[in-house]
């Protein structure tokens, strides 16, 4: 008998009738003899309309009340997720947050869990209850409720998987798993049945967002399995693991775009020390998540332009921060480009395999692809590129990897640098699109 | 400077302007310069909505999973009213029931308050805040929430008033005070200045429920000021506090009629000891409230017909128990009959004067109203009556009583018990409806 962590998210809960299906699910994974417990979001668009009704009395409202107000959404979700259990006869408990024992620092509307207190879980579960937890909220030191802002319910779910010592994490979504690439744009993305913390990580932050980043490093961290399958189909999903041998011969698990960017130049800053770090604490105390970072100072003492992506819709508040900046640092201005995408390249054997930057930027190039900006890390390549081409970019890529293909033939496929042979090819898989 | 605990109502917070409305009328409070500490219940509709949806997974919930759910009602309006104020310019700050130190007894979905911890709020309230609180919700002794039944806000308003030691408990409704009858069925109600405990705990409990009983007789119990005012027009409501020597000049206080209840009768119960006791306690287990209960046996060991009123919402439950019982008692059977309404006159003045039974009743003869039962208490005379004939006898006892005077004048009036002088009448109030 197993321990189970279920998470389902706001279109997996959406109405009553959802709830009875994930509930027949929930029961059908207790009938295998298993112990559950379930993480759910708030109702289909339950969030938005709180957010709404709040914004016509106060365009402004206070983070602490917001989260008094956001956190109802997930309470309303776990009575009816367990009385829909109890309707199919399996006895089920609720928990909110508070209850629950998460434990959360005082930074509202963006909390962090600090702490799991599992005694109430566990006594339900040794009482032979399936326990429904609220997730994307705890409780403060001075018992104020926290949420714990974007991917807040992924990390709930995977903080009580740690706390409880779960066999498994499974997110369930409206996807079969994790593919290699977009099934929307790349006709032969495959379904992937494994990929290693760090390559579900890089694929996270590049805008394939079907885990949160901040959950992915903390099943890293402390070593819970994920499992990322579909809640409208019985197959099993998408493995999120440690590293192991075997993925070594995978040099490129995925090809994913990120359309949602816009790059920032600040032109000819001085390279003095500290001006870098002037630039971004200005950004981060103005809570905008920068992302790639592109500086190329050609000597002591020159000026050089500095480049940078931050999400589009932060695009605004940054440009507004660098005007103070700008005489600070001595630059002598400010240019943006919004009609960016980032395309990535993840795979943790790009380790052991040199040339593969090479052969992407090569293969964009023989397809007329400019590259504005190239950022790399161990296990990743990205590039900016106009964002016309972005589609065609994951195609081209996803191609010359050879990503339609099994794990074996992949691997064979990364020593014979050239022809892909037409009878390896797999039908493209049959299920939905990964958003 | 004051500390006032004002309770505002579910039409009162109905929608995003009414919030503002109410803001706008703390904001007042606050401006005159005392301090003030507000329960809301659920905005409009949405204890309904969620009673919907929980129908939708499940016929019959799970009264703790209710709870979970029916408590986000109240959730949600303190974090839009704080917001509202905020927006006003004035600092306060929401709690919900369990944060507000309220203690409840385990009773789910009836939950009785059993301690206020108020240290919380009154932190809050030395910090310079407006304090908004959810009503109608509590923490039980294993941190499970309890919402506390019909009138559970009020009950919060009216604890807290008291844990605060507050002056003055005012509840805000779409009335502008308790009239001496139902202004709609009577032209010539009059709004009281003020009322006593006693007066309006008989008034609450037949049916024109302007306040709570619960409430009621803890306000009496402990001591605490109540007003009931209205929320949409500036102007002093009804005092309900401790009887006053000046009050007994005041013989009956008001009429009001009460046309959803049922009477049902037990025929030829025998007269052993425990019958009553056993009848009664299968009704009790049932949570079915019995009202008026009269028995007229003629001599030991007789037959005697059994009659009592309950709601008519609980009748069908009542006739099922019955039936139950019918044998263990040896009735004969049970008949019920639904048409039927119970009158009521109410005064603590009654207590030092004779005669008015006699009065009332003379009235309802002259003008052809039937009398089906009739039940006493110290400062209340209610008869049952036929339904269709309710209003009618309102109208006919507030002007035998002449209700529709001024307390000098209504006393002057009650010694000499003929003509009503047409010179001291009084036009009928401005206000709104009762109810």
């Amino acid at each position: 008998m197993a321990l189970y962590v279920q998470k389902y998210g706001g279109s997996s809960v959406a109405d009553a009738k959802c709830m009875m299906n994930v509930a027949e699910r929930i029961r059908r994974t207790r009938k295998a003899g298993h112990d559950v417990v379930v993480v759910v979001s708030a109702m289909g668009d339950a969030t938005d309309d709180l957010i709404d009704l709040a914004k016509q009395v106060n365009p402004d409202p206070d983070p602490r009340e917001m989260d008094v107000l956001l956190s109802t959404g997930e309470q309303v979700s776990i009575a009816i997720l367990t009385m829909a259990l109890h309707r199919l006869g399996v006895p089920a408990m609720s928990f909110t947050g508070p209850q629950a024992g998460i434990v959360a620092e005082s930074i509202h509307l963006k909390g962090r869990i600090v702490d799991v207190k599992p005694q109430r879980i566990r006594a339900a579960l040794d009482g032979g209850k399936v326990v429904i937890v609220a997730g994307f909220q705890g409780l403060d030191p001075a018992e104020d409720i926290v949420t714990l802002g974007r991917g807040g319910s992924d990390m709930t779910a995977v903080a009580l998987a740690w706390a409880l010592k779960a066999d498994r994490c499974q997110f369930y979504k409206d996807v079969t798993g994790v593919f290699t690439s977009d099934p929307r744009v790349v006709p032969g993305a495959r379904k992937l049945d494994e990929i290693s913390y760090d390559e579900m990580l890089e694929l996270a932050s590049m805008g394939a967002a079907v885990l949160q980043s901040r959950a992915v490093e903390f099943a890293k961290a402390y070593g819970v399995t994920l499992e990322v399958l579909s809640s409208f189909e019985d197959k099993p999903g998408t493995l999120v693991k440690e590293e192991v041998k075997a993925m070594e011969n995978i040099v490129v698990r995925g090809v994913a775009a990120d359309k949602k960017q816009a790059k920032v130049t600040m032109l000819k800053v001085p390279d003095r020390p500290g001006i870098a770090a002037g630039i971004f604490n200005a950004l981060a105390k103005a809570n905008i998540n920068v992302d790639m970072i592109v500086l190329n100072v050609s000597g002591q003492g020159q000026l050089a332009d500095l480049s940078f992506t931050v999400p589009e819709t932060d695009l605004k508040q940054t440009l507004a921060v660098l005007q103070a900046v700008v005489p600070e640092v001595s630059s002598t201005g400010v240019v943006h480009d919004n009609n960016i995408a980032k395309v990535s390249i993840v795979g943790v054997g790009m380790r052991s395999h040199s040339g593969i930057a090479a052969r992407m930027f090569s293969t964009l190039a023989q397809n007329g692809i400019d590259i504005h900006m190239i950022s790399t890390s161990e296990i990743k390549i990205s590039v900016v590129i106009p964002k016309p081409q972005a589609d065609e970019a994951v195609r081209v890529l996803h191609g010359e990897f050879r990503l339609e293909q099994e794990a074996a033939a992949a691997a064979a496929g990364a020593a014979r640098p050239a022809a892909r042979p037409a009878a390896r090819r797999r039908p493209p898989p049959a299920g939905r699109g990964r958003r």
